[in-house]
C-alpha cells in the first residue's frame, strides 16, 4: 500500500489536509456488469480516510479501542463517471472538507491510476459517537491534527 | 419475502409508483461498531428497486437479459438516522421520483419493521446503458410502466 | 422468507434436525463471470443456520446478547456443482449433523428452487465462545434444542 | 502492495510455486463478534493466487479477457485457527498444489503479518471453464509456468 500526504495549499498557513491510497480491484468487487458494483466505492471511501488519519499519527483502530469514541457514517453522496474494472489499479484521493465540533466531512476522488481518469467523486460526513452511541465532541488530538497549519 | 405494490396517489389518476419488500439483517451485513456496515444500505435500496421493477411484471434481469440493456447507477444519497442490527427485520419502502428519457430516479426509505422508526432515507439515479455501454433511452415497455396512471 | 422445520426422521425417536430458508439472489452477489461470487455461499449457509436456530425458539442474536456466548466458524467446506445467478430463488437446506460438548456441525444443501437443482453442498463446525474468546461449553439449552428427540 | 514470489525448493529442479501478498483488515470485512467475518477470508485467498499467477507474467485478467477462459471455484475448504481483526497487517501466502488438465490446486497460509501467527489454512481447487461454462484444459502458457522448474 502506497501513503502520501500532503497539504496543498502553501501560502496561509496549511491547505486542505489530503491522503492518497492505491488498491486494486477484486474480483469479489465486481458484479454481473463486468465493472465494480457500487456499493464497493463506499468500502474504498472507507479505506481512503483511514490511511489519512493513519498519516496524522492517529490509527482510527486505535482512536476506537482506547479513545472511546467511534466515527459512523452519517451521510453520503457519490456520483459515478466512469466504472472501475477488475484489476484496475485504483488510487483514492481524500481530503478534509470540514471539521465541526462533533463532525468532519471527507471529500474522494476515485480515479483510475494508469489514466488518470476519474471514476466516482463523493463526499461523508462522520459523526463522533461516544461507547454507548451517542454524538460526542471529537477527540481534541483528532481535531487538533485535523486542523492544524502545515507551515 | 413479502411484497407490496400501491400507487399512493389516489384523486388524479396515481400518484407515485411503490413498492415494499422486507429483509432481515445478515450477520455478514454487520462490522465491528455492532450495527449495519453504511454500505450495505445500498444493497438493499438494489433489493428495493429490483421488487418494485419485479411488481411491474417486467423483472430487472429479463430487462439485461433479453433487453439488451442494463440500469446503471449514475449518483446516490443516502442519509443515516439510526442504526440497523443484526437480525432486525427491516422493510424497504422503493418510490420512482422522476422518469426521464434515459434515467430514473428512485427514493428510498429504510425502515425498522417492529417500531417503524426510519433508518436511513436515500436517492439513486439510475441511467440506461446499452451493451456497449453507452447512455440508451429506457425500453418503452419499462417506461410506459412506470409512468401509467394507476386509475 | 419462507421457513419451514421437520426432522426427516420417524422411526426412532427423531432424526436430523433440518431448517429450509429461501432466498433471492442480489446483483451484488454476482461477479464478472455472470455468477454469484464463490464467497457469498458462506453467508448464504450462516443464513441458513440462523433460522433452522431460530426455528427452535433460541434466535441467535439473543444467544449472543444476553447468553454471553458467540458460534464462531472453525472450518468450512465447500463444493460447488452449479452456478445460482442474478435474481435466482434459491433454497438453503440446513442439517445439524453433530453436537459435540463445545462445537455443533451444520451441512447446507444450497439448491436452485425452480429446477430442484444441487449448486453447493457445504459444512461448516461452529465453536462456542465465551466473552473473551476463549471455547466453552453449549448452553444447555441450546444443547438440549439440537439433541431433542422428535417423537 | 508488496509481492514477493519464490520457489522454495531448491535440489531438485524448483520447488512449489509461491507468492505472498500483505493487505490491510478493512473496517467492511469486521463483523460485529469484532473480527473478520469468516466468508472474507475466501476473498483473501482470491486475492492471494491473483497475485501468483500475476507473478507469472499471466495476469489472469488478461486470461478470462483474451484467452476466453475462467478459472471457477470448484471446491475450498478453511481452516480458522485465530480470528483477524480491523486494521490488522496480513500476509496471504499461496502455494500451486497440484495442476492436471483442467483444474489447479492452491493452498493458502493467512498469516498475522506483525506476529507470523497463523490465522487460517486454506485451500481451494480451481476448474478451467470456456466461454460458454464447460470445462476446458488449461491454457499452455498457463499450465507451463504453473510447472516450469525453477533452477
Amino acid at each position: 500500500m502506497t501513503r502520501r500526504l500532503a497539504r496543498a495549499g502553501m501560502p496561509a498557513g496549511g491547505g486542505p489536509l489530503t491522503g492518497t491510497i492505491d488498491l486494486r480491484v477484486r474480483y469479489a468487487e465486481t458484479d454481473q456488469m463486468g465493472v465494480v458494483y457500487h456499493a464497493n466505492y463506499l468500502v474504498w471511501c472507507e479505506v481512503g480516510r483511514t490511511e489519512l488519519i493513519r498519516s496524522l499519527g492517529l490509527p482510527y483502530a486505535e482512536l476506537e479501542r482506547s479513545g472511546g469514541v467511534a466515527l459512523a457514517v452519517a451521510d453520503a453522496a457519490l456520483r459515478y463517471h466512469a466504472p472501475a474494472r477488475y484489476d484496475d489499479a485504483i488510487r483514492v484521493v481524500t481530503t478534509v472538507s470540514e471539521v465541526r465540533s462533533r463532525t468532519i466531512a471527507f471529500e474522494y476522488q476515485i480515479i483510475h491510476a494508469a489514466s488518470g481518469d476519474r471514476l466516482v467523486s463523493a463526499r461523508t460526513t462522520l459523526v463522533c459517537l461516544d461507547r454507548s452511541g451517542r454524538p460526542a465532541t471529537l477527540p481534541p488530538a483528532l481535531r487538533n491534527a485535523l486542523q492544524a497549519p502545515s507551515s
